[in-house]
């Protein structure tokens, strides 16, 4: 079995919840996950044992009530009746968004929190943790002794102190992956790396490759192999889930930002003006977005062509497919014992694929580059 | 030097030669051109040696004088103006299109014109032909004792017949490549493999992978890779140029619709109900090609994505651009004398790579095999 | 009341069947009925008396049983579990579509089917009778005696022999109107026009004017209040219902092709080369249609501008959103005695507007005109 | 004649002293300008008399200089050489932008600009003053003594000030018309439409309707016209011309902001959130925007539908056509003495048509309403 943590019970993890335990029923096909049978974790190995959020409305209540309020219609699955959310750690990761939250570090101090956390897991032997948060403002500790200090000051994000509680975790008890599916920088941040290989730990990470930016490193790819000249790219994304609200402010809008830009110039291998960002807030819209994109180019004799598309991309199912992949990953990245962080898992899976010095590569590249580390063919 | 032969004057046979001129001139970048500097081959080693064509306006024209009435206000380069249009084979290949045609067959028979042309090829001793004659009908041949009935009956097609003197001008003076970029199966014809390999002889082909089909290999083989299920796609197309009018004659349209529409079940290894086909002749569109695509497909819990592209493409410079690599690794391959067809370099720079037996696969997957074939680093 | 018959049970008038009956129970809002609450016939006055269809699969069915199989999971509304389809006429109207379907005109002669249907609707009474069977190859008949001998030699298409049995029984019985949602030129053939006249009946007609080409008109006339250049015009359809179906048949698309392409220069006023057509069927869209189009103009000092628009758009319900205003407006022009058909109305609810001598014109202009036929200020 | 002066040489400016020129030497058709021979004014009645702009890199240099750098092949009419580009009022318009500007006001202090400005007008003798600065953050003024303070204060933008000045020379030497074609509040502000009453001159504004907004606009009530209900509107502006770069600064963004999301509940007469805001600045798109759109409304029988637009529209040109419009109308208003602001003008050519309390209107619409004040039949 692989027992699975999940932190933030948003839509993602509502999503991920509901769509395994249906996977697991048979009742629903595995399309959006993108390995399928291609690997031997199946999905009924897979079990979430516990979920942590800070929204006082969630605290306290099961995966299978939050299920019913997202799915209005849909007959959910009664395993989720046995799963209880319960209050995790803050530090302020949901400031300025209007949801009355609680952390756990309030009340008790955040070393505390953490402890207590760890504490919890050591009975529930979880072997995967999924990290959904609402996008929050972060920035690179580099150093395992920074960590620390943030840590003494309280000056890690929810994710930072989530991140190395599991190292701790690992440490202590036994080794565990943590999935970082959010852009705050773990896997991406050297600091947390060291952390993990010294506690024989693996992170995956930063922030799941869904929706518009993927297949944007594909288009430039497919434009890169024609030597076709990108003068410039424009992807618009306008969606009316919570993580829309969040990236609505500009501390948050920034996390996004980077990981969604830096792909243009790490696969063109030039500078190409653009402009690729969260771009707005509409609650019609709801988790179905819009993303329209332009690319302009210059084809042979100097003529110019243009590129322009259109999606309308449900969003937390995605993410939620590519997590059933990545906890099966776990399992296996587990069973190797490649602690630290493992790029040809990231370089497909993540927006910002992990380490720091890591390039993010075209997708379907890293696609080839994971079947490889797995032993699978094409 | 590679000393090039071109069958069919048209929009692609003059963005070609006026593209590669000014390339040797150093007045274009060479973006457009795949492999670029990547290969040992360069611009100024090749050099276009002949042109045939059968529209009457046409023969008896240098290249320069056809370049200034494609090319408006541009500067043509004077290397065009030894380059004079000779009268080519016909054979019904432009039938019920508005257009005066005369072909040398018709004045003194098939056999007279084929051995007329190979014995000026004996003196201009070209190393590459070129085929991008208007889109005509054709049927496939199987094996050489039917092209060869199919010669005495005058049964073959433009194409095939000049495939066929291109055979036989390698058997009797030197080894030569035939590219054919447009949808006639030569490549795909197993006797016109059987007929090269006997003729040490090389063909590349068929129908030059250019406007919306490889983009589309590549975003189905995106989806495939997440495996997300393809409900359907529809690829609309419609031009002003020579081609699309072609392509609305019904016998025309199916030669293309093949090379198209074989890519999706091929990618996918489902069947997927398709439209894809070009759709219409819009004259005031010309060169410029309005593409507009729907893809729906089936992401994890069920849920539904729709993808849709509009893009606008200059149709001829993008094929002239893929010549321009052709010709250059048809040196290559024939320094390898690799003879009968090579599908390492058909599967990216073909829409249906030939031989038959082989399938199409995504763009992206073919650019890495096209680059081992040639001992290159991605 | 205002008493209804349906011709063709398909999906359009399974859609108006079902959502007029949920207007009347308060189920649904209005949308997509134009003059909702403007006008003083309220939905409640509205009543489905009848049904004809000629497939034998729907023939003596309840519309609640047909609905059924439409609406999957809705609930229909009882009262439509009263109304039984009846065999109608047939004439050829569905050949070579794959339906098993008979004619009334086949075991009796088509006089004597007509006779039958006008004494059926002596008892039943109708006000109003839609037309909604599928797309038919049809010609104008230009003037009631070739109606007549057309009539004699079975070479009226069905929905000619509907409309000249309903001008039968408008003579005979009651006034009445024909609202004819489907190309067969009805209100644009003078024959029908100068029957009804003389019968004191009404025609709404013809080509209910939903989907794409509508809003061309408004695009259109946009441009032409700027005095932009309309280069060219591409309007690409495609869709899964029997419509399309049977609009891949080449002698229905024409019928099509007419009413759609007619707006074009009747609007501009010059003439511009276009696409407009359907294009193809292609099942997984079912109702719910895609639309690409494309538009170049000319702007100040000769810019070109492109405009293009995508769309998905559900026809069925569309139509039958414009039918529950249109039976309203037929119990109004019953009242002001307007025999013969009126323009104010066709304008604005159909694509080619009769009588034949009317132009086309922006259905924002056509919007005023209603109003102000209907005494209504915007 | 028709004596022009324009306050900002930029590219609108440039474009419409060339287009204009260019109509009057029969060089290019009257495409985009709305109006075209329909009104007794022609074009070789129009002439430029004076420019004004606070780039030192303009100041001095005549409009044939400016244009030469602007449109780099073309001819440039050779009459632009005899028109000189005057240091305008700065007042703060530019700041943050990075061009080096220098404001008449700095030296002499604004009353003497002020006066300096309205005695060169009386000798220029002009009619009309085009205001196409750049757009800039103002605040609506109310009444006329709030005017007279904020010019005491120099609170007063640049716009402002140029409207102020021109309604001095009206009352002191002959009534002339200012066309304010950006979004500062001036026909929308109480106090300068009051101002120009007592001065017997007229405002033409706010922010000239070119673009996606008119566009929207008439699509809304398309929409409208139906009974569709919009659940949503979304709309992206990208471009890389100088207005892009301004509007990419907060407090410019909300400015034209207002202008352009006000159209939505005006036409609709409900709410609906929307995303309506120039969205980006990308250099390399030039002068020729992208443009990207959702509509997403309900149907009958509550069915959703989608629409999609994705336009490319050359911004300058688009308004330089009006503006060949508005100078003409000036002439036609200042003959029948229709002092203040005339709301059939305004409703057709901006954004934001004045006076403040007047809602806007589908555009289709207010081209009715010009033709009919003008005694024109459509």
């Amino acid at each position: 079995m692989v027992r699975i943590i999940i932190f933030g019970q948003g839509l993602v993890a509502t999503h991920f919840a509901v769509g395994l335990e249906k996977l697991k029923n048979g009742e629903i096909p595995d399309y959006g996950v993108p390995l399928s049978d291609k690997i031997p974790v199946k999905y009924d190995e897979l079990e979430i044992v516990g979920s942590y959020d800070v929204d006082t409305k969630k605290i306290g209540k099961t995966l299978y009530d939050i299920a019913k309020e997202v799915f209005e219609n849909s007959n959910i699955p009664s395993q989720l009746k046995d799963i209880v959310v319960k209050k995790g750690i803050h530090l302020g990761s949901m400031k300025g968004l209007p949801f009355k939250v609680e952390g756990l570090e309030e009340e008790k101090g955040l070393l505390n929190a953490i402890n207590e956390l760890v504490n919890e897991w050591k009975a529930l032997k979880p072997d995967v943790f999924i990290n959904v948060i609402t996008t929050e403002p972060a920035n690179e500790l580099y150093i395992i002794e920074n960590i620390e200090k943030a840590l003494m000051n309280k000056k890690l994000s929810a994710s930072q102190a989530y991140a190395y509680a599991v190292a701790k975790y690992s440490r202590e008890t036994k080794s565990s992956v943590f999935i970082n599916a959010i852009p705050t920088p773990i896997a991406n941040d050297p600091g947390f790396v060291e952390l993990y290989k010294e506690s024989k730990a693996i992170i995956f990470g930063d922030d799941g490759a869904t929706g518009a930016t993927p297949l944007t490193a594909d288009l430039l790819e497919h434009l890169r192999e024609r030597n076709r000249r990108v003068l410039e790219i424009a992807q618009f994304n306008i969606g009316g889930n919570t993580d829309f609200l969040a990236l609505d402010m500009p501390e948050r809008n920034i996390m996004k930002k980077k990981t969604k830009s830096s792909i243009v110039e790490d696969i063109l291998e030039y500078n190409v003006p653009n402009y690729i960002k969260p771009t707005g807030y509409l609650p019609p819209l709801g988790d179905k977005k819009f993303v329209a994109m332009i690319i302009e180019y210059i084809s042979f004799n100097n003529f110019k062509d243009e590129l322009y598309v259109v999606a309308r991309i449900n969003d937390s199912p995605a993410l939620a497919g590519l997590l059933v992949d990545l906890v099966r990953l776990a399992k296996i990245a587990l069973d190797k014992k490649e602690y630290g962080t493992i790029y040809p898992i990231n370089a497909f899976y993540m927006k910002n694929p992990g380490p720091k010095e890591a390039k993010s590569i075209a997708k379907t590249k890293a696609y080839d580059k994971l079947l490889e580390w797995l032993g699978i063919k094409g």
